[in-house]
């Protein structure tokens, strides 16, 4: 990892004096449309919390990857957890898992997989299955699950919504990458899975894999539409040092979704349960103070009205984490850093490309002397553009983590 | 060295046709804080001639090393002078003794050393030596001074303030790194002395720092309190490529206090000296001015008012900087840059990690169309935020000592 030697060789071997806190609201970042008199949601929301904030903070703006790149939420979040999201590559079939609450175990083979339309000779007739129930999904899966066991390695089968569902491999000394069964497109064959590299352990992995999928085929024979599925993004979950074996932080993760508590937990973050949306989940910070250094909150709700193309839900998440920032702040974390992992531009009804906002607090953090928290404002910051992967950097220089490098 | 080899291939074969001038202000980046009315010392100096220069210049920050770094003076200056600070790294001890004003050499091995108390049983009690007046520490390096050769390497004692020293060891075909003999905590005895790496060079340097060893504790064996001392940084005087060498340009250096102009001479910068403060330096600069190519003018008053936390006397060496800034400007050099080596903010004081501010100018920079240099402003110049490194690059652009690239 790049760097990697030089920021642990300056780390002082001592717990932050006060709390590092990384709240995100997903998907935060957005563009000026007309569609929206040329203001974006964070430049609409009324803010008075974050307008007070705004005041005593730096900002910037971040490059989830690099320019132009769209990140998918894996990798957006690990940039904000300071990994080289190039290097720390989490396989899709394992955000999925993740994303279904399954609590992966390193070395777990992890599977995307949706139920297709197979023809009597095998072709792919449709590719979703006619996007059946996520009723029936459950019940085929559970049909599935009467395949427990392969050889040594156990099955797991979680259903997902409508067609989509998630197949973990666990044990019997098995390594991934392989290739996906889906040819990604309709007339043809369901494809032979291959590993990508081939090893002992990947070509185990294969075997398994080919096994389960004749016996499972079998079990959906009778079915209709759904008598065939497809796996994609298949690989093991990888072995990556840990959060606070890197930065020598205890941290917890507060948030609703299971894939972003699957994420943190995967490296290492103690998640924390909490309801009552985001009133409960600055509560349960609150709550859990002392036991942690570093707390990553988690808000989902402005990348959902983003996908959505809703803008004034996406305001009135905002103005809901503004109503509730008080709870935060008097418990005040040492070192605050308000960010969107990506953009969700309600415009594009997607993740998209655009530098989301970042806002650093702190009592060293000096001031940008700009009155509110926008995409705007944050051009002007002090922190300009920077690669994610450096944020916990600067929020662990801002507590005093580091010691100075050369004299 | 990254990008060496195109800024390399790209320099035109001729001497700039006027001068380029690089003017530290050293810690000069500050932040705002409730102490100083919300202003950071530029913001809060009258500095007319400064906001004339600002208007026809343009502007941005630096990154001395990388995100929340806090560099030390050598590293932060090496940056400044075209070099990769990680990569060229020059160690504490040859930093130290350059700072006592030694005339270091290449492969010379220089190490920080400081007095301390030792029992009878040579456990360290004291790793201070009760902080011992300069005034004993110059006799006690005096008596010490008597070991004038080890085998074939001189020994060179210099006393610095308080308990601290500097000893170099130069010939005998010695080199470093060596290990501390500084345990960094009391009640434990002086460590043996080891070589980083093992090689026929520093196995011999760890036999002659040995043999000193023992002749020096024979030597201060009845003084009282300072009856030991301590070792750390040591290492051998890095061979770097010289700035003249490196970016063809006769440079000079004019600074006041001996460790920036020792790093200075280590790299083949010209020594100018200077009396009568910072008026005295720019009459240097007026004075030499036919002789070379480069000056490296350093205003060292910015860095000691902002770790002494003194922001009146930071805001008036700003503005007696401005004060004689007509000298240095009737006699215009081509290039001029203003800048720190990085921020000493007078709230933190000491050098932090926060982006110091530049100014470029001259008739091909452009203006950002800003007012005055301030911490601010700068944050909206053309400049953004780039790595220390580049600045030279940018400024012999701006004196037209580079071909294009490519057709």
């Amino acid at each position: 990892m790049e760097h990697e030697h030089l920021y642990r060789s300056l780390r002082l071997p001592k717990r932050p004096k006060g709390k590092i806190v990384l709240l995100v609201l997903d998907g935060i970042g957005d563009i000026t449309s007309s569609c929206s008199k040329q203001l974006t949601p964070l430049e609409a929301a009324r803010t008075p919390q974050l307008d007070e904030l705004a005041k005593t903070s730096v900002m910037g703006r971040l490059t989830p990857v690099l320019p132009g790149i769209t990140p998918g939420s894996g990798p957006a979040h690990l940039g904000l957890f300071g990994y080289d999201p190039l290097e720390t590559q989490v396989a899709r079939g394992a955000i999925e898992a993740l994303g279904l609450g399954i609590e992966l175990q390193p070395k777990d083979i992890a599977a995307r997989a949706n139920f297709c339309s197979i023809d009597t000779k095998g072709i792919i007739i449709d590719r979703r299955a006619g996007r059946i129930t996520s009723e029936l999904n459950k019940l085929l899966c559970k049909k599935l699950q009467l395949i427990e066991k392969i050889q040594e390695t156990e099955i797991i089968i979680q259903p997902g919504t409508s067609h989509r569902f998630v197949v973990v491999f666990r044990g019997g000394n098995i390594e991934g990458p392989l290739s996906d069964s889906d040819p990604h497109t309709e007339g043809e064959p369901i494809r032979k899975i291959k590993p990508k590299f081939s090893s002992i352990k990947t070509n185990r992995a294969v075997s398994i894999v080919n096994q389960f999928y004749q016996k499972a085929l079998l079990l959906l024979q009778e079915e209709r539409p759904a008598n065939g599925f497809l796996l994609r993004g298949i690989s093991h979950t990888p072995k990556i040092p840990t959060f606070p074996e890197r930065f020598e932080l205890e941290a917890a993760v507060i948030a609703t979704y299971p894939m972003y508590k699957g994420l943190a937990k995967l490296i290492g973050m103690k998640a924390l349960e909490s309801n009552h949306g985001i009133e409960g989940q600055f509560k349960q910070y609150v709550h859990s103070f002392d036991a942690f250094d570093y707390f990553f909150i988690h808000i989902k709700g402005t990348d959902i009205a983003g996908e959505d193309g809703n803008f004034e839900q996406k305001v009135s998440v905002i103005e809901e984490v503004d109503k509730f920032l008080p709870i935060l702040l008097k418990k005040a974390p040492q070192v605050l850093a308000i960010t969107g992992d990506h953009s969700t531009p309600v415009s594009l009804k997607a993740h998209s490309w655009h530098p989301p906002p970042v806002l650093l607090h702190s009592p060293s953090s000096g001031s940008d002397k700009l009155s509110r928290f926008t995409e705007i404002n944050a051009n002007y910051g002090s922190l300009g553009i920077f690669q994610s992967k450096f944020l916990i950097r600067l929020m662990m220089a801002n507590a005093g983590l580091y010691d100075k490098f050369g004299a």
